[in-house]
């Protein structure tokens, strides 16, 4: 709950290649949080901080993002995204079904497809060139067509996942960002058009300007 | 909650190799309506099923498993275990912050350890042999080892993943089973020893049982 005098804190990296940015998943908390109307404050980590007992005993794994307010502490963007939802009729429907719609589409978007995009982009992304990544990539490739595929199906002529804008879009978008360096997404035109909807949002903006925002300067070669 | 006149519906498949049995993903549910005590009948579906416009209107991906109460329609494993774990504190502390850490592991189980190691499973069970499966092995073991090591490191001397028995350790193990083919679970003690706890639950026993009785027999050649 919004309390000035204890706020909200979200960790996300100091400094990340150009080629990350407005991919790591401190994004999907500070979209949520803005959806939400809720105030935080970041705290800006580094790869000597993730490696700390300190960082470790608050995200095992020493990722970003990780929350805390109030001693609720949490990691895992899906489950912090989820906890803000849980608080916000912008990123949830009231009834109980409608909830579980929502849960299942947060974890279809993290366990069903964004294995699969991760998979494609860090081929792309960090294992260009290397020989398996050449001949594996038409294999995942394939792959993730059959997934977007299914979405496409899915969404058909839906503005959303379900009969309105929940959290599940926003996680949902923020995976398919991944595919943003090859043209996929421009060939399900109604993938295209459902990410372009999420994206016009006035919270993704903010939220995307306050994670550029955070990152310091490019170091100068010495 | 258990209604006799309109029981729980699972999913699972009619038929699946030797080598995946145990493994597919309906054993979590399975499992876990087993821990919250709550009767399900199986709907055994197979390629016909999981390509049908009916079944995909169900499950948008074609897998298994998806559930149906009452008018609740879900998918995903993660959320169905979720949504069981709700209803029952067998699977689920009462307290809110309890919960939301249970949250937390239930993601950090199928989107922080999961798609790493079914890449390894992937490789292994069907691609072994391929020049690219080969050479990428190793980088994928590495991660995998980063993931279990951070996971020990975590577990420590605690029996489970928070204070007492919840669904996350439930679907965390149902994770790390996919490592069987592999020695990699006896090179980390604690969670050898953490999944042989959890293995050890009459719920688990019952469950595996349940979705091994299901199975049709082999097809024999013709």
């Amino acid at each position: 709950m919004d309390n000035p005098a204890n706020p909200i804190t979200v960790t996300a990296f100091r400094w990340v290649p150009h080629k990350a940015r407005g991919l790591v998943r401190d994004l999907r908390v500070r979209w949520a949080l803005e959806e939400a109307g809720l105030p935080y404050r970041s705290k800006l980590i580094g790869p000597a901080d993730q490696a700390s007992a300190e960082y470790r005993a608050w995200q095992p794994f020493g990722q970003v993002p990780a929350y805390e307010q109030d001693g609720i502490i949490l990691f895992e963007s899906g489950a912090i995204v989820l906890h803000i939802a849980e608080q916000s009729d912008a990123l949830m429907p009231a009834d109980a079904a409608g909830r579980a719609r929502v849960r299942t589409w947060l974890f279809a978007a993290l366990n069903s497809i964004e294995p699969w995009v991760q998979q494609l982009a860090g081929i792309d992304l960090f294992h260009s060139g290397e020989a398996w990544a050449e001949q594996h990539r038409p294999q995942v490739e394939d792959f993730v067509k059959r997934r977007l595929g299914a979405l496409a199906d899915w969404l058909g002529d839906r503005d959303y996942l379900e009969d309105r804008y929940t959290a599940a879009d926003l996680l949902m978008v923020t995976v398919l960002d991944n595919l943003r360096h090859t043209d996929l997404l421009a060939q399900y035109p109604t993938l295209q058009a459902y990410a372009e909807r999420c994206h016009a949002r006035p919270a993704y903006r903010k939220a995307l300007h306050d994670q550029l925002a955070d990152f310091v300067p490019d170091p100068v070669a010495a």
